[in-house]
């Protein structure tokens, strides 16, 4: 299994409505997008919603109400007044701040908001990761 | 905000366990990982893992037991059979077979396993998508 992520997908109770909040985002759906499925192209990898209830019955698991789901996707800024601009960007396109940006333990700074299904995002810096001009994010450049 | 996902974090019971599991997958952690923390270069993103009420913590939400998470990473894999192969993989390094590959709706060709944790991965096959040399998906390569 090689180490890449092709997709990641995350299960919505309204499609309309967390469609139009990534666009609000400025994220750009795929033509291939429908009713039922919503892709974006996320540099490499491909950022799906699809339906809550249809992508637990895909997974063939039972769509149980969510406690704290143990995932975060991360969103790296480029320094640290992108992480408020995300925010409040997020913020006005109907997100729900978790977390206020803060001082980070580990030298960065870094907030969180919840997507309309409550889907969390982390916002950070971190001043000792690069982010290349495609937004390509690579731990150990000499590795 | 740009449409990437930077990293892609997944809160986990026993570091130590998790790091082995992806580890004998062939993910190699970055020399960045310690004992809180494993990072995994995956593409242009990265794959974290860290401890599930840390992850709460540092997210400011409360950890409470997950039900069905409404997440699922994918794996596209080049063929039919290397989807078999990735998934009797996982299996082999401890997952649990959440559901046998099949043919799926879409004309695709699609399983799931569960990691240690019971974060959802897809293992499938797209006969209409591309995987890249360097892994990864282009969704409309003329957009």
């Amino acid at each position: 299994m090689d180490p890449r992520i092709s997709r990641v997908t995350l299960g919505v109770e309204d499609m309309k409505r967390s469609r139009a909040f990534y666009e609000t985002l400025g994220w750009k759906a795929s033509p291939q997008s429908n009713d039922d499925v919503t892709f974006f192209q996320a540099g490499g990898s491909i950022f799906g919603l699809y339906g809550r209830a249809g992508l637990a019955d895909d997974a063939n698991v039972e769509d149980t109400p969510s406690g704290f789901r143990g995932v975060a996707l991360s969103y790296n800024a480029r320094d640290r007044a992108d992480v408020d601009a995300v925010l409040a960007e997020a913020v006005a396109a109907g997100a729900a701040l978790v977390k206020e940006a803060e001082d980070a333990f580990w030298g960065g700074y870094s907030g969180y908001f919840a997507d309309p299904d409550g889907h969390l995002w982390e916002v950070a810096h971190n001043p000792y990761w690069v982010i290349g001009e495609d937004g390509s994010m690579v731990l150990d450049p000499d590795a």
